[in-house]
C-alpha cells in the first residue's frame, strides 16, 4: 500500500519530516522547567533544514513542564512574594508547593511553549503554527480529513506546524487499544502521535528523540548489549528480553512498536538520544546527513555485513592468520602476486570503468588520473613489491626478542605478535590495497580496507583476489573492505575493536582521520617540514647536489626540503650565489625568512609563517649564525621528520646529528633518503612522525607488538618472598633456540 | 582605594560577578538574529550561579540583532505577505529589505531581547530587571547614586540585572575620551560599561565573554602568538604589537584597557571565548571554578612560573641531560641515593608535617597512612632501587640498535633516544617522586611531576633533593614540580608540549587521565581482570598453590586473578572440592558466573558481570568446556593483561599460550609474576595493556623512542635513480661498533 520507506543513504533526500521531541529532550533533569539550550539548538536545526526546502514538523512534550514552572511562579508571587525575596536567597526554592495537576499544568504551560517556539523560530525567519490533537481527532474521518488538510495547507506555506496532544482535554489512555493495523493507531502517548502523523501526513522520515541511545539487542548495561544500528522488521525476533525489563529501558518497547508501525507505513524512523551535550547541536541534521545515530529502522536489508560485523569476521579470521607458520603468510602473498598477473584483464577491466566513471563526472585532474590507473606495467611492479614482502613475513611473527631464566624451571620469553587490526584509509590509489593487505597479512594482522570511492570498483575486484589468496589457508575474512558509504568519521569511533589506523594519502587526510580517531591510535605524519642547514664549511658541489634533491626530486614528497637554513657567513659569498642561481634554474620560488629579509636590499617576498609545508617548488630561506641556532631554528619550528646538514666539519655534524631530535637526521645526504625502501627496511608501512612506537621510516616491526610467555612448573610469587625456597636468577639466555617444547628436565 | 582583585585559585569564593555577552556571543554569525543556544546555557549558568547564593549582573548585546530580525519580519508581513508566502519557499529569505538603521533596531528589539530573558530565567525559577544605562548616567553623581542603589536593592531581592546601553537614546561616542582614572571612564561599548558597572558595584569578578580566545602575547596567528594565561598589569610591555593589527583583534586594545581600569578598581576579569561550541555550557562556571580558559588579568603575581614555563625549562634543561654520557647520568641518580640517606631528617620530617595535616585533617585511614608515611627504612630501601636504576642507565640513551650500509660510503644507524618531555601524576606516595625521576633521568627525559597534595611537603623536599643532584651536571631544570593547584584536566591539555603521560595510581586515576588526555598517549591500563583456567588434566598440588597465590597474594594488585576457569570435567571432583575448601580458606568470595551457576543446585550469589575487577578477596568463576573455550572468554571478557593456564599437557599448554593475545601468557605460574621487578626488566615504569609501544610490564625502554642517523658524502636519490651511478647496498653491519667518528676512508 504505501511506497516503500528510504534506505539510510537515501535518508538526505527525504523532503518531509517529522521530528519527535520526548519529554527528557524538552525538560531539564528536574522535571520542573525546560532545557533551553537543547529547544534552541534543534530549533536551529529545523529551521535550518525548513530553510534547504524540507518539510518540517514538530511533535512536542513540554507544556506540563513549562507550565509547572509557571504556575509555580505565579503562585509564589500571590503569596506575598516580596516578603519572600527580602528574608533570604535561596526562599524561592526551599518554599513548599502545592502539587500541582498535571492537566492544569499543560494548560498553563501551552500558550508559554508556544510562544518560546515562536520567539525562538523567528530567529531564523521561520513561521510556526500550534495544532492541539487528541485520539478521538483520528478516529472520526472527518476531523482527520480536516487536520489533513489543514497541515498540508501549513506545509505549503512553508509553515512549521509544533503538533502536541490536548492534554487539557484528552481522554485517558486505553489500555487494550493498540498499534497493530494500518488505519487505527491510538494515540497513547507522543510516540504514537507521531508515527500517527508521520504515517497520515506521508512523511519521509520520522525522528524520534529521547534519552536512550536506540535499540539494543539485550537489556542495556548487560555484558554483551549492543546498539542496533539498523533494524529490520523480520530481525525482531534477535533481541533478547531481560529477565527484570523488556527490551531495556522502560517505554522502549512501545517506541519500538511506534516505529514500526510507522515503517509499514511507508516512513523511515531514527530513534536517538537527543539529550547527548556535545551531539545535541547536530543530532538533526546528522541523521539527515545520513550519519551513524540511534538506531534506524528500514524495511530494505542491505545485502553485505555491518562494518562492526566485519571487524568481528576480520578479528577471529586474524587471529587464525597470525597462529599460521611464516611460510604459510608468505605462500599467501606469493598467491595474491600470482592473481594481480593471472588477472590482470579483469583488474585492467574494472580499472577503466572507474576511469571513465570520473571522467564523465568531470573530476579527473591530470594528477588523480595518475593515482587512479593501472597497467600492466604497474600491476607487475606490485607483484615484486609483493614478492619482496613475502620473504619479509619469513621474520616477522613469533620472533624471540629476549629470553630469560627468571629461576630455575621458571623461563620468560618476549616475542613478537600482531598487533590485532588495522584500518587502514586511503585515497584513490587502487595500488594501495594489495599492498597494504600483504603488509597485515605479513605481520599476521586483521585488516580493514577504506578506500577512495572513485576507485571502487578496481578496490572491489583487487579485494576478491585478496580474499581468494587468503583462502589457500583458510583466513579469508581477515582482510575486509569495508563500502564506500561508511564515513570514516564512523569508523574512527570504532575504540574498542579497531587497535591502529594507518592512514595513506594527504597530509589533509592524516589531519582529519588524528582529529577523528580519539583513543585509536594513528601511525603516521601529518607534517613533514624538512631542513637543509648549509654549515659554514660547507662544500660547494654537496650543497648544490644536496639542496637540489632535497627540494627538487619530488617537491610534493613529505622528506622534500622546505626550509633552507644557511650559515650566515655565507651570505655574500660565490657559494651563496650558486645556490641561488641552482634554485632560481629549477624553477623554485624562495620566501625570506625575517632575518634573511633584513639582510638584503631587495629580498624576495617575506615568508608567511616559517613553519609552512610548501610541497611544490617552494621554499623558505632563512640566516643562522651558528650551528647551534639551526639546531634551535629546527626544534622551534620543524616538525620533527627529517633535517639535514651539510659540513665537512666532522665535528659539527656529529653536534648537530647528536642535539637534534627528529626522527630523521642526515649528514651530507639528500632528505629523500628518508624512506623505508631507501633505508633497506623491505615494505614500509609509512613514516611516523610520532615519540612512541615505531618513529621515522616504518617497516613490519611497526605493525607488530609482543607479548610474554612465561613457562613454569607450579612457581609461585610467595615461593620467592623472603621465608621463600626460591631465589630469582634473572639470566639472559641466547634467544636463537626455538620457541617452544624445550624444557630443563632437572 | 580598592581591596585587591583575587587569585585565579579565589575565584570561586567571588560572590559578585558581573558577566559581559558581547554581540559575538549572542548573535548569530550572520548578525541577524540571537544565538539561541548559547543564550539559554549562558541563562543556565547564571542562574545556576545565582541560585548557589551569587550576586550575578549580566551587561547584554543583542538589542539590535533582536531588533533587526523583527523588523525584517514585520516589514514582511506588511508586504502583503500572504502573496510571498504561496508564490515559494524561500521566497521570504530572498526579498529585499530596506537597510534598518541600528538605532531603531535596537528599540524595537529591546523590549523582546528582555522578554527572552525573562522567559528563559523563568525556568530556573530566577527574577530578571531590565536597566538601560546611557554614558551620562556615570557623569552625574546623583544619577550614578541611583544606578548604583537600584541596582543594589535589585541584588538584595535575588534579582539578576540586565544591562543595557540605551542605544536608542545614546549620544555618538567621544573619540578621546579615555578610561584612565578612577573615576570617569566613557562609556564607549560594552567593555566601558562592563568595567564601569563592575566597580561601582564593587563587583568581584568580570567575565567578560567575545569571540575572541584572550590575550595573546604577539598578533594571533604568527608563529610564536601564545595565549596569555594569567596577565599582570606590571606585563603590559611584554606584549608584541604587530605591524598590522594592534595587539591582535580589533577592539583587542580596548577589552584590555577596560579590563586594566577594572583590576584597578578592585575588580578581577578574565577575557574568555563564549562562541566555542563545546565549552559555551560550561564556560562561566569554569572560569568561577578557577579552571584555565581565556586570559585572567590579575593583580598579584604568583612567586613561580607557569605550568607551560616549567615544561619548557624541562625540555630545554633535559636535552642536555639527554646528551650527557651515561656514567654521568648514572652519578646523578646515585648523588639521589645518597642525598635520601643523607637527608633523611629533613624528609622525614616534612613527612611529619604532611602526615600531621592528614591527621588534623581528619582522613588518614590505614591504608592511606601506609601510602604517605617514609620511615628510614623505606628510604633505604628507596636508595638501593635507585642504585639499580643508575645501572640500568648505563645501557638506555644511545644504543645503536641497527646498523646499515645503504651504498658506499652512506651508513645508517638506528638508535635509542629519549621521548622527550613525560608527565608522571602520582597519587599519595612521595617514594613515587625519586623512583619516577631516577626512571627519567636514566632515560635522558625532561619530567613534570604531579604528586597527592597529601604529600605536599615531603614532595617538595624530595624535589628539592632530586634537583640538588641533577645540578651535578648543571641539568637541574630536567624535572619539575608541579604545583599542586595545577588541576590533573589542565595538565592534560598540554599536547603541544608534553609527549607521554604516566599514571601511577588507582585504576581510576589511569582511567580518568586516558579519558582527558586528548592527543598524548598514556602509558599504563586501567584495568586488571587476569584468568587463571584449570585444566583437565591439571596437578593438583599445582592449581592450588597457583590458585592461591594469584588471588591471596596481594588481592588488590592489577596481577591479581579476578576469575578462575575450570574445565568442566575437574566440576564434582576432588580437585574441585579442594579448590573450593582452599578459597573458603582464604576467605575469598565466590561469584558464580552463569553457566558455573546452572552446574550447582546452590550456587553463590551470580556474578553481576564476567568483566569485573574485584580487586579484592573475591573471584568470579566460571565453567569452560574445553582450553579452547577458555581461550575465546577470556577473549571476550579479559582485559589483555595477564592470563594463566595450569595443566600438565603440554601441547595444550603451548596452544593456550599460542593463541591468547594477553601481554602476559603464563603456563602453571601465578599471575603475579607479570611485574618489571620479576621479569627482570630492573626499574619498571609500569603495565601497559595498550597494543603500540610497549606492552606488559615495562621497563626503561618504554621511556626511550628511536632515531634514524644517516651518514653521506653528498648523497642524493637521484644517484640511485634508473640513470644514476649508485647502487643500494643494505648490507647490516654489526652493531657493536662505537657510535661516531669512524667512516670508511675509501
Amino acid at each position: 500500500m504505501a511506497a516503500p520507506s528510504p534506505t539510510a543513504g537515501e535518508l538526505r533526500h527525504a523532503k518531509r519530516i517529522v521530528v519527535k521531541l520526548g519529554s527528557a529532550v524538552v525538560t531539564r533533569g528536574d522535571e520542573c522547567g525546560l532545557a533551553l539550550g537543547r529547544l534552541a539548538s534543534i530549533v536551529e536545526q529545523v529551521a535550518m533544514l525548513q530553510n534547504q526546502g524540507r518539510e518540517m514538523m514538530i511533535v512536542t512534550s513540554g507544556a506540563v513542564a513549562f507550565g509547572k514552572q509557571r504556575l509555580r511562579h505565579e503562585i509564589l508571587l500571590s503569596q506575598s512574594v516580596r516578603q519572600a525575596l527580602h528574608s533570604g536567597q535561596n526562599q524561592l526554592k526551599d518554599m513548599s508547593l502545592p502539587v500541582l495537576e498535571a492537566r492544569a499544568c499543560a494548560a498553563a504551560g501551552q500558550s508559554g511553549l508556544m510562544a518560546l517556539y515562536e520567539a525562538m523560530f523567528t530567529q531564523y525567519s521561520t513561521c510556526t503554527a500550534q495544532i492541539l490533537v487528541t485520539n478521538l481527532d483520528f478516529h472520526d474521518d472527518q476531523k482527520r480529513q480536516n487536520l489533513n488538510s489543514t497541515l498540508q495547507e501549513l506545509l505549503r506555506m512553508n509553515i512549521v506546524p509544533i503538533i502536541n496532544t490536548n492534554d487539557a482535554v484528552v481522554p485517558p489512555p486505553e489500555p487494550n487499544s493498540d498499534l497493530q493495523g494500518v488505519n487505527v493507531i491510538s494515540i497513547k502517548d507522543n510516540d504514537s502521535l507521531a508515527a500517527r502523523l508521520a504515517v497520515e501526513m506521508k512523511a519521509d522520515l520520522l525522528i524520534a528523540l529521547s534519552d536512550v541511545e536506540g535499540l539494543y539487542d539485550s537489556p542495556p548495561g548487560t555484558d554483551d548489549a549492543k546498539l542496533i544500528d539498523i533494524f529490520y522488521p523480520g530481525d525482531q525476533q534477535s533481541i533478547t528480553y531481560g529477565t527484570k525489563s523488556r527490551v531495556g529501558i522502560g517505554g522502549m518497547e512501545a517506541k519500538v512498536k511506534a516505529a514500526l508501525w510507522a515503517l509499514q507505513g511507508g516512513t523511515s524512523v531514527v530513534i536517538a538520544n537527543g539529550t547527548h551535550p556535545k551531539v545535541t547541536g547536530h543530532v538533526i541534521t546528522d541523521i539527515v546527513e545520513g550519519k551513524k545515530l540511534g538506531t534506524f529502522f528500514s524495511e530494505i536489508k542491505p545485502a553485505g555485513p555491518t562494518v562492526e560485523q566485519q571487524t568481528e569476521m576480520a578479528r577471529n579470521s586474524g587471529r587464525t592468520l597470525a597462529s599460521l607458520l611464516p611460510d604459510q603468510r608468505s605462500e599467501i602473498i606469493c598467491h595474491l602476486a600470482e592473481l594481480l598477473t593471472e588477472k590482470k584483464d579483469e583488474i585492467l577491466a574494472a580499472n577503466k570503468m572507474d576511469m571513465d566513471l570520473a571522467v564523465n563526472a568531470g573530476h579527473l585532474s591530470p594528477a588523480m588520473q595518475k593515482r587512479l590507473s593501472l597497467s600492466p606495467a604497474k600491476l607487475n611492479s606490485l607483484a615484486i613489491g609483493l614478492r619482496q614482502i613475502a620473504v619479509a613475513a619469513q621474520d616477522s611473527v613469533g620472533q624471540v626478542l629476549r629470553r630469560t631464566r627468571v629461576a630455575h624451571n621458571l623461563e620468560l620469553e618476549q616475542i613478537t605478535v600482531p598487533i590485532g587490526v588495522l584500518l587502514v584509509i586511503f585515497e584513490a590509489r587502487p595500488d594501495c590495497l594489495p599492498q597494504v593487505s600483504a603488509l597485515a597479512i605479513a605481520s599476521g594482522n586483521a585488516l580493514l580496507l577504506k578506500g577512495g570511492k572513485e576507485a571502487a570498483n578496481t578496490n572491489r575486484v583487487l579485494h576478491e583476489l585478496t580474499q581468494e589468496a587468503l583462502s589457500l589457508h583458510g583466513v579469508k575474512e581477515a582482510v575486509q573492505l569495508v563500502s564506500t558509504r561508511e564515513e570514516v568519521e564512523d569508523l574512527c569511533r570504532l575504540d574498542k575493536i579497531i587497535d591502529l589506523i594507518i592512514p595513506r594519502g594527504s597530509s589533509q587526510l592524516v589531519k582529519d582521520i588524528q582529529r577523528a580517531a580519539k583513543g585509536i591510535p594513528v601511525l603516521g605524519h601529518s607534517e613533514g617540514i624538512c631542513h637543509v642547514y648549509v654549515d659554514a664549511e660547507a662544500s660547494i658541489d654537496k650543497v648544490i647536489k644536496i639542496v637540489r634533491d632535497s627540494k627538487c626530486d619530488y617537491p610534493a614528497a613529505c622528506n622534500a626540503m622546505e626550509t633552507l637554513l644557511i650559515h650566515r657567513d655565507i651570505l655574500r659569498t660565490p657559494l651563496f650565489d650558486q645556490i641561488i642561481d641552482m634554485l632560481r634554474t629549477e624553477r623554485v620560488k624562495i620566501h625570506a625568512g625575517p632575518r634573511f629579509a633584513s639582510y638584503l636590499t631587495f629580498s624576495p617576498s617575506e615568508a608567511k609563517s616559517l613553519r609552512t609545508e610548501y610541497g611544490d617548488l617552494e621554499c623558505c630561506m632563512e640566516v643562522v649564525d651558528t650551528m647551534q641556532d639551526a639546531v634551535d631554528h629546527i626544534h622551534k619550528y620543524g616538525s620533527s621528520h627529517t633535517d639535514v646538514i651539510i659540513t665537512e666539519n666532522e665535528e659539527t655534524a656529529e653536534q648537530f646529528l647528536h642535539q637534534l631530535d627528529s626522527a630523521c637526521v642526515f649528514w651530507n645526504a639528500s632528505s629523500r633518503f628518508a624512506d623505508g625502501y631507501r633505508f633497506g627496511l623491505g615494505a614500509e608501512v609509512g613514516i611516523s612522525t610520532a615519540r612512541i612506537h615505531a618513529r621515522g621510516p616504518v617497516g613490519l616491526e611497526g605493525l607488530l607488538t609482543t607479548k610474554w610467555v612465561l613457562r613454569g612448573d607450579g612457581h609461585t610469587a610467595a615461593d620467592f618472598s623472603e621465608h621463600g625456597t626460591m631465589k630469582y636468577l634473572h639470566e639472559n639466555l641466547p634467544v636463537g633456540q626455538p620457541l617452544a617444547g624445550q624444557r630443563d628436565s632437572n
